[in-house]
């Protein structure tokens, strides 16, 4: 049996306006909560807003909840056969409504009615890198 | 200007057989973490080996730390325009060496070298979900 052979990695890490323009790029990512104590990761929309990310979370849910009480930590990534990126970012989240977001230059893309609230967040630490496969 | 509209999505639970069959389809996710009381996340390469996934991760490296010291969450999902897939797990890691891990059925897929250490995280909680858009 031939165990596959991962090749040799190397990383160059981003500046912070090459994290933008690569979160920018996509619209899907992976936020990282801590609930009673333990990690928990949910996959979410996103759309790049001035100042931060933005999300939509229904009302009620417990993703809600945990969300708006503590640290949070978000990341998106994209892969070919060669190359890969990674943007994570950590942060903290707080309710904003569409006036507010307005009034900082921001459009929501997610059009998801009543029942979902948006939810900025804004960055206390921003890293990426890319991975070149030899 | 027109916010984009985000289509109505309808989600499908994955059988525990099924968010096996599905991780195995991948060899790429990401790693929640709680460092500090503030939730981290780190993408890792993996393979899916009797009873959890396997990682590896490097010697003394701060992942490899609180990795061992406390739960973790694992998160690997897939996209096209109409249909995505993401299965979540919820469990725990522990050191595993090359002798244990072939007793039990496995291969390391990780050619890393002696530099890094073998973690399998065996889970608590698996659960996945298929989401079509309308």
């Amino acid at each position: 049996m031939h165990p596959r052979v991962v090749p040799e990695v190397t990383a160059v890490d981003m500046t912070e306006a090459e994290c933008w323009e690569h979160l920018a790029r996509l619209d899907f990512g992976r936020l990282a909560v801590t609930d009673h104590g333990a990690p928990a990761i949910y996959p979410v929309g996103y759309s790049v807003v001035p100042g931060g990310i933005l999300i939509s979370a229904r009302g009620g849910s417990r993703l809600l909840s945990v969300l708006l009480s503590g640290d949070v930590a978000f990341e998106a990534d994209a892969r070919t056969d060669v190359e890969g990126w990674s943007v994570l970012l950590k942060g903290v989240a707080q309710r904003i409504d569409r006036t507010s977001l307005k009034a900082v230059g921001g459009v929501a893309a997610h059009a998801d009615g009543d029942a979902h609230v948006l939810v900025l967040i804004t960055p206390t630490e921003l890293t990426g890198r890319v991975l070149h496969r030899g």
